[in-house]
């Protein structure tokens, strides 16, 4: 039996690290607060703006939500980025994307001020991934992978990662980070032939193309650790993720290692969001106070 | 016998696609100008100089040196950058580095407008090459290695490739373009434990350690495609490549290539260098007419 990788114990440790960082916050009188902005009513964006706010609710963080009406503009929408770069009481923004076509994503993105882009979509933080400028904040999806392997003890320096999926959410700012810890990386995606020969030499395995239960047994060799980013419906309308868990997991054998979805890095990934708000915070009380 | 990629092939093609261009911008009243900006007489640096002055007047392109003493500050060179971005008739600008540890490399290089950031050596220029958001100029030495297999065919979407070295000159830069280009693309580095493992594996392969002939036979196999970054010299100040050329190209057989030190890849990255200037030329004029 693979060790089963669940979050809810990643993200309770992470929370007891966070709690007196945020009472120090508060005594200092700035509360963390996130500003969640969203462009219409798209189910999933609703979805994790809840758990979002329910996380926030529980440990102290404040949520103020910027909601637009789906065919906003957008002028509409960079007047309130403004709005929320120019607030010195919000320390974090969540911008849900993607946004409408009509939108350039990319210039709303560089918009948002570096220091408040909790989630890492501006280019300041994606060159702060690349380069390690130590500007802005990593995706918080892929800082989920390295919290996960890190809570569970999982080495990374001089192991081979395999990573499916190039996307700029998750797949390649996760290999960045692994290869600043020190690990041999393999970027492979939809165009890679025989993903499973690179997939199968690896120690651990990042599965983040969101296709529902795309990867089975054939993928993977005992011992590995399998890192499963996807979140997905079946057709069947149930939540899975990339890996096919029940052939899968039984594969790896007991000295592998598997995240499960649901109930893996989602709710990690929550949490590093919310750590991102906590160390904005930080980093604007330190600046006012320098 | 693998067929070696001379550089000035590549080179002369580039030129030849670069003169028309320079032709219109001059018709149009903007001679493409480079600015280049050194801190110190290090012999490298005032060597490029030479080279990258050579082609340029050779081509019709300006060149305009700012230099600063070995001891200069940050402000002294916060100052030069400022009156290179501020400057209409500057196109481009080549910023020689490592800048004295006394300064804030990042900090300077990020000050450089990306518009005139040939080299991408700022912020704005490494998002660019890592989300593929077409700001600013990948790295001359990573394009030019894409320049390379261009010319010579050699096809590079769905090809197994192997990077040695994760610099931002070349390693993880050159990685990202490759992806770009629908290669899987493994990094490896001086952590990777059994790099030759990698390398073997792969159909092409980029040397980028500046690490003198430390890549031997036992690093690649019959038909592969060697990339030689390296600019080094041996310990009988001979200048060589990262590869064992002498010992590796045989091997390669018929159906392999290989770059050679001197005359490959340095000349091509020289042009490219000129090529960014042209292209900056280009949208800024564009810009100006807008």
């Amino acid at each position: 039996m693979a060790k089963v990788l669940t979050g809810k114990e990643v993200s309770s440790a992470l929370w007891e690290r966070l709690a007196p960082r945020i009472e120090r916050l508060r005594a200092a009188g700035t509360a963390p607060c996130l500003a969640i902005v969203r462009v219409g009513e798209r189910p999933d964006d609703l979805s994790y703006e809840r758990t979002c706010t329910r996380q926030a609710d529980l440990h102290g963080i404040a949520v103020r939500r910027f909601v637009l009406p789906a065919d906003a503009s957008q002028a509409d929408l960079a007047a309130v980025i403004d709005e929320v770069n120019a607030d010195n009481g919000i320390h974090g923004c969540l911008m849900f994307r993607p946004l409408p076509p009509s939108m350039d994503e990319r210039a709303l993105c560089d918009r948002l001020a570096a220091a408040k882009d909790i989630d890492g979509i501006g280019s300041a933080s994606l060159a702060g991934v690349f380069a390690d400028t130590g500007e802005g904040f990593p995706p918080a999806t892929a800082q989920a992978c390295l919290e996960t392997l890190d809570f569970y003890g999982i080495p990374v320096e001089g192991k081979r990662v395999a990573v499916l999926g190039r996307s700029l959410v998750i797949g390649r700012p996760v290999a960045m980070m692994l290869l600043a810890r020190n690990a041999t990386v393999t970027l492979a995606h939809s165009r890679t032939e025989d993903a499973a020969a690179h997939t199968r030499g690896a120690d651990i395995v990042v599965c983040a193309t969101g296709r529902p239960r795309a990867y089975g047994p054939e993928y993977f060799v005992p011992g590995q650790v399998v890192l499963d980013v996807g979140i997905n419906f079946d057709e069947a309308g149930e939540l899975c993720g990339d890996v096919d868990f029940d052939a899968v997991e039984p594969l790896l054998g007991d000295d592998g290692a598997i995240t499960p979805v649901p109930r893996g890095l989602g709710g990690v990934t929550t949490s590093v969001t919310m750590a991102h708000v906590v160390k904005a915070a930080e980093r604007a009380l330190a600046t006012a106070t320098a």
